[in-house]
């Protein structure tokens, strides 16, 4: 686990006024339970400032947006905006290879082992509303307004997608399932960026 | 964690002649020590009888064969057997629907929840050197020598079709990513078995 969010801890001090620290640390707590409680969508920063007794703005101060805010709940090891903001520059006919550049290129730099941790510790933890909330309404729903039409709202693709990265993850770098957890990424991208294209777009 | 191989344990008894139930017992915690160690190609009824000090009959009659004895020290909630089966008596043109239909149907099975609780504590444990050598070596291997050609040994196919069918559990029945989560199976089966089939023999 990274140590975000674990610096400042002063045991001993509480109350409605913390100080800078206290504050940080309040802001975290209150929306670590409100995220866990509701999820991503239904949890507001007005909420979890009135929860840690500060001003909205200070939230905004310390975490920056909602999903900053999140992903400092769940110690993400790298800011996922910079992977989900390739998803939403991509053509749709390659959305699919897109996918699976970005987030390969992240799991098989320094930071993946922070992911890897941290996926372990949610499985290990037992409970893994967070990690779902993360994956559904984050992750996968960035994906989703991409692909979505009338007929079709795209959650079943998504959730396919998601499935296969999960398993390319869990292969790659936990179970370590040979030889795709020592091959090149392109390999594995043009192997498995077809599938991902037809879970979004083609006949499922 | 079911409790197949935790009856009969007696702990203050010792020795090179076990009773019953401590025969039992050693054979179980040297074949697990083995399995560890040495994977489970290299691993033989022969010599873990050895190392329990018992006749290699004995460890046949108690356990069966090799990857009977495997599934006992990895606390198997099933026999895998009923699903390799299955797996080689499949027309090659259907494999990849037989491998998900197959594997889906002990997963939404009462047995699957022992399924995911050996997921978990592999996970949680940090060794997976018992899961890979399981999944690699007995569950992979028999779809391997179905596909393997001259050209290709078949070894990144197979590990693709694991990568999908881990991804999946995870989805499904870990982390709980609707609407895979509660899908009809034979939803989940005519989007994936497509996947499959592509890996064992398309493009890649």
């Amino acid at each position: 686990m990274t140590a975000n969010g674990a610096t400042g801890d002063r045991p001993g001090r509480s109350g409605r006024r913390p100080g800078q620290s206290g504050a940080r640390e309040a802001i975290l707590a209150a929306a670590r339970a409100r995220f866990a409680e509701a999820g991503f969508d239904k949890t507001s920063i007005r909420a979890v400032a009135a929860d840690a007794g500060v001003d909205p703005a200070l939230v905004h101060h310390y975490f920056g947006t909602k999903q900053q805010l999140f992903g400092a709940v769940v110690q993400l090891p790298v800011d996922p905006e910079l992977t989900l903001s390739a998803v939403d520059a991509a053509p749709l006919d390659r959305l699919g290879e897109t996918i699976i550049r970005a987030v390969l290129s992240v799991w098989d730099s320094p930071a993946g082992d922070g992911v890897v941790a941290m996926v372990r510790s949610i499985i290990a933890g037992g409970d893994t509303s967070l990690a779902r909330s993360f994956i559904l309404e984050v992750v996968l729903e960035r994906v989703r307004q991409r692909i979505a039409t009338p007929e079709d709202d795209g959650r079943l693709r998504v959730a396919l997608v998601g499935s296969q990265m999960i398993g390319l993850l869990m292969a790659r770098k936990i179970v370590g399932i040979e030889p795709m957890a020592s091959a090149p990424a392109e390999e594995l991208i043009s192997a498995i960026a077809p599938t991902l294209q037809r879970y979004l777009f083609g006949e499922i």
